[in-house]
């Protein structure tokens, strides 16, 4: 099986975690359905200055997590102030729709203009994914 | 502009990153051409202990940039143990080539067996970008 041999032996992801979608808070890793689904991949470089940033992150999570076709979040950020956050959809409308979110758009102003010094969004859709938990090998 | 509206302003990535490919370790936003290109995107929590994981880290990331259709690398890692590394590649073709990279197998299988508590590997195809660097807004 073509899967398994991808990524040391990785097994995909629908047969290994079983923690249920949208649980980012609890796990580094989000829980996705098999793909296809779509990912926004958000890699930026903070300012120094914590201008509310904290809030408006957890606000616009806790936004995302009520939008149609929301699948899960991972986010990292690092102590030298680069980060990354990748959302999953499941479909493209349903991503195109939180773009669109009033809210959310309020947020991406305030990215703009204060919170980053650089920042990159990727939209990617899903092809393939392949994981592994400790404790969970066959 | 559509692109433009995408995420508060954000402009195209060709238009507005000018450092060269591979400027990972001095960048962390990876300069990407114009989509569509492929990622790899890799979450991953880690193991407390660290038995010569920033060795295998660093020799993947060189050879990685060595290998045809490489593109760039994103690398975040946070105190707490979670990361996401996303390396992006010109073509399908190049990432497989990648993943079947004899010393690149090597390290999968050490990340299979003592680097990580747990890990998802995402294929995805990159269809569209957006990027803004802080002194660059027209």
């Amino acid at each position: 099986m073509a899967s398994v041999a991808f990524a040391g032996g990785g097994l995909r992801l629908h047969e290994r975690l079983s923690y249920p979608p949208g649980m980012s808070s609890a796990s580094p890793l989000a829980s996705t359905p098999e793909p296809p689904y779509w990912a926004v991949i958000f890699t930026s470089v903070r300012e120094e200055a914590d201008d509310g940033y904290g809030e408006v992150a957890d606000r616009m999570e806790e936004l995302a997590v009520q939008q149609p076709g929301y699948l899960g979040i991972e986010s990292v950020r690092a102590a030298d102030g680069s980060g990354i956050t990748i959302s999953y959809w499941a479909t493209e409308e349903s991503l195109r729709a939180w773009k669109a979110n009033a809210e959310h758009r309020v947020a991406q102003r305030k990215g703009h203009e204060g919170f980053y010094k650089a920042w990159v969004t990727r939209v990617c859709k899903v092809e393939r994914a392949y994981a592994f938990e400790l404790g969970q090998e066959s």
